[in-house]
């Protein structure tokens, strides 16, 4: 059964025959679900899980794919019901489009799914998410949603906020300047700008409800930005080769990890 | 002929056949050239040309490839002896990868070389450059050096700082959270990495010898994070959106201008 917030995106999952029932009402949508995995903007969550809480049957399993999980366990937490087992879920795939048409068989094998249940979470549910994204080929890892959060604002939320920051600090140009940004993107800004053709509602949601993490992983970019501006003007070059030196270690690290 | 800095990089050069003769002298090596094409870091020109200005060929050209291109004209141009022709080209191709085994055939089809001769350069030289970059593919276009360093300094050299720093803060985090970013590192962050694998000497000398438009655009580009950590921090989500879509709108134009 697939229930969506919108009519258009329910048309959508139909015509792309994505389950077998298809309902706008998310209440009766859970109400016979052994399993419910909710997939909207984590700033969505509270009221879904409002109005679904009530419905959940006993010994139902509700999950989700949220980016943030703290948030989640926050947001989600308070409205399962006894006797139904909430395990919140990050399955890190995904690529710049969103909504039902962006989806493909592949693209969990491979990745990354992260469990962070809150200490007491039914452990036979927790396997059974684990097993669940295991068999669309993902590895599993059980961790902390504090330390998932911390982990994920700097190896992908604060990445997209400086994409999403320097192409809007492009956009802003003068327009000749900014014409010719467009004409002679190179490598570099081609990149950044896929990562940045994200959607913007679920990002800002991810940015709001991991505030803290992003925040401060943003304030040791940015001092270490500020060093580096530093040693530009003054041409130390000793510190600028020392912090170029250090992305090639990191990428030969992730060669190694086989996650380039 | 093929002139080296290093003996180990005119032995690959040997072995990859890239010439038809080598030698480490440079001086030698232009003595009876039409054309002479300089492939180092920007910070080695000056030394490279006073090497070789004596010796350069009446009638000859001197081109270089280099991605900045105000310091080039300040550091070979006072070297080039009068009769010999100075058009300083930066071909917008390359990978992270440097030296003789990183080029192939194809490296330069489909990109744009940037041509920056100074005012007064004949424009018989200008166009055979022009020609040379074309044969190998390329689109040419001729500009002001100041305003090619201004848009490299957003589309290329800015991206590769800001890749190199969060390489580099990463790489300061505690232990257990740097293992886990290498562990779990998202799309966002790996493409990161892929751009902050680059050659150090190479980057600190465009840093170092782009520094006024590189600083500038940085200091821009910071206001843009200091702005949106504090739409964060307070919770302005339509300053967070509007930022967001400015990213989508950069991304539509290079696909239209077929950039992306």
């Amino acid at each position: 059964m697939i229930s969506t917030r919108t009519p258009a995106t329910l048309a959508t999952a139909q015509r792309l025959e994505l389950g077998d029932e298809y309902t706008l009402d998310a209440a009766a949508a859970v109400g016979n679900a052994d399993l419910v995995i909710l997939c909207a903007p984590v700033g969505a969550y509270a009221a879904i899980a409002e109005t679904i809480g009530p419905h959940l049957k006993p010994g139902a399993i509700i999950s989700d794919v949220g980016s943030t999980k703290q948030s989640v366990i926050r947001d989600i937490g308070p409205f399962v019901p006894d006797g139904v087992h909430f395990v919140p879920a990050h399955p890190m795939a995904g690529t710049e489009y969103s909504g039902p048409e962006a989806g493909f068989a592949e693209l969990f094998q491979g990745r990354w799914a992260l469990i962070t249940p809150p200490a007491g979470t039914d452990e036979d549910s927790v396997e059974k998410i684990a097993e669940f994204w295991r068999r669309l080929g993902s590895m599993v890892e059980i961790m902390d949603a504090a330390h998932h959060d911390s982990v994920v604002a700097i190896v992908s939320h604060l990445p997209h906020l400086i994409a999403f920051t320097i192409c809007g600090t492009a956009d802003d140009l003068e327009n000749q300047t900014r014409q010719q940004v467009l004409k002679f993107a190179a490598s570099g800004f081609r990149d950044f700008t896929r990562i940045a053709a994200s959607d913007p509602e679920m990002w800002r949601d991810v940015f709001i409800n991991n505030r803290e993490a992003l925040l401060e992983m943003l304030a040791r970019f940015s001092e270490d930005a500020q060093a580096m501006a530093r040693a530009v003007r003054w041409g130390d070059t000793a510190y600028i080769e020392n912090r170029i030196a250090r992305g090639r270690v990191i990428r030969k690290s992730l060669i190694e990890l086989n996650q380039a």
